[in-house]
């Protein structure tokens, strides 16, 4: 369940490790395409066409032995091992959940109903067709809350959206003969600094970076309230704008809390070192809708890097189950992350010790991106 | 005033036609840029960029003299020869009208409040944005009026402004992910039938092809009301739809009312056979906001065409106020009307007895086009 970074690596692995025949694979996704989520920041900010970050699963899954279903997931029920669909039921000998997280709002009023968030293509194009839409209404009806842009959520999300959005300013700008000096995007912040997890000097030269572009920080400021056309800050301050994007936060996927798995308290389920539903030996779960801890005993964050080795894993061991072999606990190797700051600029950490900005860490984004591409298609051979 | 076709003409052959520093020529206009207003409904539908239809003053006007004033005019007082403007006034010798029209709503309630017209580059670039976002958020909340537009009015501009839409659907579809069949694309019109003034045989051939591209056509329907997400038709049909596009009417300029010109109830100036309004010598008019009669003594429509003549003649005769040479009246020489269907398709007639469709039409619409940026391009030398 899930054509994400976890899931469709799974299927993928697992039709190729097992014989011909042997196993029977569905694999179940809203969409038809499998989306690539790390990189919904350039869609959004029109740096990339929507094509570019939507494969079609026909072409991912083209004569492999996987059934696929469009469908919806509503609701598990993994004691009588059934899943039911918007179209339907399915009833399963193993299962893999790979169904992504959920925006966690932390309560904010009015920030669900009047704030946009970028988990999909679909929300991409939103926000896209949003931006130029206000820039396009500014010259009939000149309110400056037009021209007012709020990020909110400075984690790795919010600020390539950001970055992105500020380098296509100029454009949107000339396109629709306003001055730049008449355009505001703002970046705002709970905790204290930007890019949480990343090392102080890393932080330091994306702000500097992202300063330069023109983006206004407001950190270790929640937002308190959202309405149509106000942002209002704990501080007191209200900024007057009619788009609001909400990066600020995840939390697991509801339907894996509905079905009874254990789950943390923001709601993403604890899993054995296999990858299997505590409880559940036919229940394995990759990606962001579970968890597994680091050496210091706190969740891995959620990543794409870290869905995919989950992915791998899970086929690994579910085919270990299916043929009698030992299964391998999972252990992740990060290899690094690394922040786009827009155009060709990023910052990052490769392993333990090699950090980059600049045009080096832009490259290094770009590899793992090939690299992620080049698996899939290894997979898919 | 006004540096649309007429102004600019006029502008332009007044400086070619009268000895270097014997004339000091101001032109005022709103925008910095002359717009094709003919070819908006190009960019309206994504077909071209703004910047095509869009051509700098500072472009046209280099090396002229001819002193450029960006302000918009507020008031005239013929009586005075003083025209003020948002920024300033500007005293007179001679003035050139030529501000254009405006929309006719016949007070229909609603339509000026949620309707979206196509009378410059910044409106058309809020219909196209505004499409693209109904079209971003259908997928996010799947509501028919999001998928449902609404063109009223059948004549020039609205016919070319609906097949262009036409032709566009399929690839906001794609791009959506939207099936093509979830999307409907009204024509209303309040007439027995579109494109009144061309021949029966055009306007059959127009309705076929349009609706060959999926237009659906209410013909003698007025629209009696609009409200956000709803056009009320006289019938009693409601159609669902959160854009509507009022291509209906046309009349003539408010602040040429207001100055005290004799004008025709649509407010269009009368002005005699050498285009000088009714008791004011010292007052040209070209384009849109006056009128002339045809040999059937009814008024011309409005067009580029006949404005860029009046333009011509204003310029010929107000050379000869300051020369002492005698007027010529002005004879209109109506070449022909094409109607572009989307695409590379069109009807249209030229000359008196030459009817043409499709590529061939498409052809002499373009260049008539190519005729235009011709006649700019040898004013300009």
């Amino acid at each position: 369940m899930g054509a994400g970074y976890g899931g469709l690596v799974a299927a993928l692995k697992l039709a190729k490790g097992t014989p011909a025949g042997s196993v029977d694979i569905t694999l179940v996704n809203k969409y038809d395409y499998h989306q690539l989520v790390t990189q919904l920041y350039e869609p959004a900010a029109a740096a990339k066409r929507d094509t570019e970050v939507r494969i079609p699963l026909k072409k991912l899954l083209a004569g492999k032995p996987i059934r696929f279903v469009q469908d919806v997931v509503t609701k598990i029920d993994p004691k009588e091992k059934v899943v039911t669909l918007e179209g339907g039921e399915l009833s399963y000998d193993y299962l893999v959940v790979a169904l992504g997280s959920e925006t966690e709002y932390f309560g904010i009023p009015g920030m669900k109903e009047y704030g946009m968030t970028l988990k999909s293509v679909d929300e991409a194009r939103l926000i896209r067709t949003h931006i130029e839409r206000c820039f396009a209404e500014y010259p009939l009806d000149p309110r400056p809350e037009l021209l007012t842009f709020v990020v909110g959520g400075a984690g790795l999300t919010g600020i390539e959206l950001v970055g992105e959005i500020a380098d296509w300013l100029p454009r949107l700008c000339e396109e629709s003969n306003i001055p730049r000096e008449q355009v505001t995007l703002y970046n705002v912040e709970a905790m204290p600094s930007i890019l949480p997890g990343f090392e102080p000097d890393l932080v330091a030269k994306a702000e500097e970076v992202l300063k330069a572009k023109g983006v206004i920080f407001k950190v270790g400021s929640p937002i308190v309230q959202v309405e149509p056309g106000a942002v209002h800050l704990k501080d007191g301050a209200v900024i007057q704008s009619r788009t609001i994007i909400w990066t600020g936060g995840v939390r697991g996927n509801q339907i894996v809390v509905d079905a009874g798995f254990e789950t943390e308290p923001r709601g993403r389920a604890k899993v054995n070192e296999y990858l299997q539903a505590v409880g559940y030996d036919d229940v394995y779960m990759a990606g962001d809708c579970c968890f597994v801890l680091n050496e210091q005993g706190r969740p891995y964050p959620p990543t794409a890097q870290l869905a995919i080795q989950m992915g791998n894993s899970v086929a690994h061991n579910l085919a270990a189950d299916l043929q009698g072999r030992p299964k391998t606990p999972f252990v992740p190797k990060i290899l690094g992350t690394v922040a786009s700051l827009g155009g060709r600029d990023a910052v990052g950490k490769v392993g333990n010790n090699y950090k980059a900005s600049g045009r080096v860490a832009y490259f290094i984004k770009d590899l793992s991106q090939i690299r992620y591409l080049a698996k899939i298609g290894a997979l898919m051979k």
